[in-house]
């Protein structure tokens, strides 16, 4: 395809086009527009925040960066291979002479019309790299200063091909000067936590960097748990956001936007509140591991999981404002992808998003209160009887689309696999976990003592909860089952779905084997059953997967003898 | 309470009574309401078929009959109790004395002005009955001839209170010169199957009359079952119906009626088609009482479940023109019961039946043909991915109500309770069975020979089904666990809810201890994994319940050696 400075006739019969960028393995879809003007393509990308309209790109740029035609199939979307030809011969220019100050890097921050990045002692001006960048603008977090602490979060850089592509943006090396023992000193690297907020001493925290913390044992005694003990997962630094006059972009299939900033959200919308159990896909792996070996991911036990009451503006109203109406879907609205501010993001199928007994919210407060900085203030999605992972907190954009959120916790991470797929688990064809199975823990057991130091009866206590909503008959015992007290049947308004946990007690004899017996162990076992009859596995070893994802299998605890 | 010819003003006050008839068990719910005339009651009665207007009712005759006024809390509904008292002194009237042909009893048919019954060589005229009959209208099929035979179908009957009910209606005896060893001869008595289909021999056959019938394992194995071999149940006889005249009757939560032709149905509503697969809750149940111990129910095996293509109207488009409004539902209207014209019924939540994605139908035909009669013909109700025991065939009438079902088949039969619950099993508070939880079934398996005689490779093939949508991975193995090929992915329509079965596929070498050891005998296990990633329960003996429903347990079978 020799350069030419038209953009060809059968570019402009059609009006999208896909680009797969053939050297990285997770491939970015840009596509690319016409324009007004024959010569000028717009170009786009699907990043994880859905397509955006990056600038303006004339036929022979597009023509002499040897981008490679690979088919005109009629009717169809129109395949381009950038090969990194390209790259090489880019790569030739003078880049190793200059060398900068880093107060001049530090100047070239996310405002900046040029922002740079420090990897190594190398300086990259990767202003032409913003708008093809898969991650999206996220990356402008990093300019002004060194790439690398980013890249201990989103470790999918670490990469010959990721820094093969940052290499062609090498515009020089950090002088001498500012270097210690050779390197870019500590302190001169920005600390992308530094932000975060303060946490209640009481959650069990399994990283502080990100912030991942379960509840403690005590506050899942309560129905409600209060916002500071609620279990924080993020898997990245809490942002700063300027509160009611942040925006918000929805942004429908054929491409148009909307925007609304918080304050509009709440004054244009009904309030609604949803009270809800949310839980993290991980919740109990620690069990799974113990019982079936080793899996991936922090090791929760019971407490990655907690209820509050929600208000905010119902997803529905927001979308049917915004153009998408329920009752005239288009065909490719398939999926709702939700981007938060710092680079986290996932979706939703349409069909939850817009079901009118759906209850997905738009959330500002949590039990009455603003909503904590570490749970996604000044606005998040809450997803009602979904995993916790698409209830994305620090919501900054809703695309409509007809895939799912191409990010590595739709696409990979949060999946669940056949016991035997270890080693390579069928990532594209296994699905992104929705609708959360149906679960119950034991979060408490003990057997007091009588008069006589006896044990005569066992009391224990949990919680049992299933994404499809209302559950009941947690049973738990031994070898014979006994029905559990199931505490929390007035918390859902008639009518209304039921998208709690139920906590649950029970009270019974001492089984003669643990009475009396010092050596007799006895243990407790707990299962639960759900509004579609569905129950849990009895073992993890069944259900094991690498991730440790959804270790939902019966709970058990030691009776104390 | 004395007897007074004006309605008490307190009664006129409120507009709904409810009396209990306290000689049931089985509680019928009668409700008076006022009319224009003071001294009148309408009587009515919340049979399954919903609230029915029957008569009315002068107050002084109801005073007479010893109501007993039981309460009067202020803003709530009224109990009345009919006492037994009445009926004992009704009884005394004479009614030893006259004798009846069977020629003359058999004119007091269904469609007389005085409905007769014989019950052994008794006659009883039912006229003054039949709206107090807790079973509704169903009672006059057996006007003009015998009831013992459809009390062999409703065995709820065969008890002391219901015999004492019918003495008050007894008039007479069968005359001798029609007796035969003092009976009233078979052939004098209407069997009320006489007028079922023919069906194909190819069906395993568990029940007769009603007939119920099971899939044969040939048929399993296409995705959709033909017509002639789609599993059976029925709970009484296939009704004789007069075809696109025949009309329903849908009735709002305020007693307000619209009925409408099965002409009117196609002729005004848009046609749909919906691919679902039907399952009984006791399908599979032998295998739970092979495991687990004796159940009570048909020992369906493996194929109590079918899959067809209905075409019909979407019960949502006709509720809205029957003026249920999806948007502004009555805070009452929380389920849609369905009667069937024999006597059936059951209901479905109402979010079910208006959920736009719930693909409801009123079918009129089965994989392109014409319902068969014994599938529903002229019209019946589809609920994809509910228990097949809601999708009432021979559709009678529509019932938007705050209650479920007042039926036994939605009250008691199709529920499932915790394996401790045998003897009592709480009735009221267990849930009726509605989504469908995830199960699997072996349906197939087989180790050919090769060249030498020896078995190098295992064969197998089934089905996986869940109510709550789309479903993957069953997996197959032993101590292992390996993937199923799973057919059927393109059976459903870009967008719309899976609600068909997976058939699927399993080849794989022969395990070591299966070959060359005539007496090792190994088993192959399936077990599916649904779209919320629930999985089945790995034993019987977790889900045992005395009913045998949901015997969704990992599915077993003897690899042959």
């Amino acid at each position: 395809m020799p350069p030419n400075h038209t953009v060809p006739s059968q570019f402009l019969a059609r009006f999208e086009y896909i680009c797969r960028l053939t050297t990285r393995t997770r491939p970015t879809r840009c596509f690319y527009q016409r324009t007004a003007q024959p010569n000028l393509l717009r170009r786009g990308l699907h990043s994880q925040a859905g397509p955006k309209h990056k600038s303006n790109v004339h036929w022979a740029t597009l023509a002499s960066r040897s981008a490679v035609l690979v088919g005109l199939a009629a009717g169809s979307l129109q395949l381009f291979h950038e090969t990194p030809v390209d790259r090489n011969q880019q790569k030739t220019v003078d880049t190793k002479v200059k060398t900068f100050r880093l107060a001049e890097v530090r100047q070239h921050d996310g405002s900046s019309q040029n922002p740079w990045v420090i990897r190594g002692t190398s300086v990259y001006d990767i202003t032409d790299w913003v708008a093809a960048h898969p991650g999206g603008d996220v990356i402008l977090t990093a300019a002004g200063g060194s790439i690398e602490p980013f890249w201990d979060i989103f470790t999918i850089h670490k990469r010959p091909d990721v820094y093969e592509i940052l290499e062609e943006y090498k515009i020089g090396t950090v002088d001498e000067a500012d270097l210690e023992d050779g390197r870019v000193p500590q302190g001169a690297i920005v600390d992308p936590f530094q932000n975060d907020p303060a946490r209640d001493p009481q959650l069990i925290t399994h990283t502080a960097c990100p912030r991942n913390a379960e509840t403690p044992q005590s506050a899942l005694k309560d129905f409600i748990t209060p916002n500071e003990l609620f279990y924080v997962r993020n898997h990245f630094w809490v942002p700063d956001v300027k509160g009611e006059d942040h925006e918000i972009t929805i942004e429908m299939v054929d491409g148009t936007e909307r925007k609304y900033t918080v304050k509009e959200l709440k004054e244009r919308f009904p309030q609604h509140k949803i009270t809800t159990t949310l839980q993290c896909a991980g919740n109990r792996r620690r069990s799974m591991t113990d019982a079936a070996g080793a899996t991936k991911g922090l090791q929760w036990k019971v407490g990655a999981i907690s209820t509050a009451e929600w208000e905010g503006v119902r997803l529905v109203d927001v979308l049917a404002d915004a153009g998408l109406s329920p009752k005239d879907l288009p065909e490719d609205a398939q999926h709702v992808q939700f981007s938060a501010m710092e680079a986290y993001g996932a979706s939703i199928p349409i069909r939850k998003a817009i079901d009118p007994w759906g209850d997905v919210l738009l959330a500002f407060s949590m039990n009455g209160a603003e909503l904590p900085r570490d749970h996604g203030y000044p606005v998040r999605v809450v997803v009602p009887g979904t995993v916790a992972a698409r209830s994305v907190k620090w919501l900054s954009q809703i695309t409509i689309s007809p895939d799912e959120s191409p990010t590595q916790w739709q696409q990979r991470d949060y999946k669940s696999f056949c016991p035997s797929d270890v080693k390579n688990p069928p990532w594209e064809r296994a699905r992104s976990i929705q609708e959360m199975p149906v679960t119950s823990a034991i979060t408490h057991v003990e057997t007091p003592r009588g008069p006589e130091g006896e044990r005569q009866t066992i009391s224990a206590e949990g919680y049992a909860y299933s994404g499809g909503g209302a559950r009941d008959h947690p049973v738990d015992g031994g070898q014979t089952w006994h029905e559990a007290e199931l505490l929390d049947n007035q918390a859902q308004a008639k009518g209304s779905r039921a998208w709690c946990w139920k906590r649950w007690r029970y009270q019974g004899p001492t089984p003669a084997e643990c009475s009396g017996s010092p050596e007799g162990k006895t243990r407790l076992v707990v299962k639960a059953t759900d509004e579609a009859y569905n129950t849990q596995p009895q073992t993890h070893e069944s259900i094991f997967n690498a991730r440790g994802n959804l270790a939902t299998a019966w709970d058990q605890a030691e009776v104390p003898t």
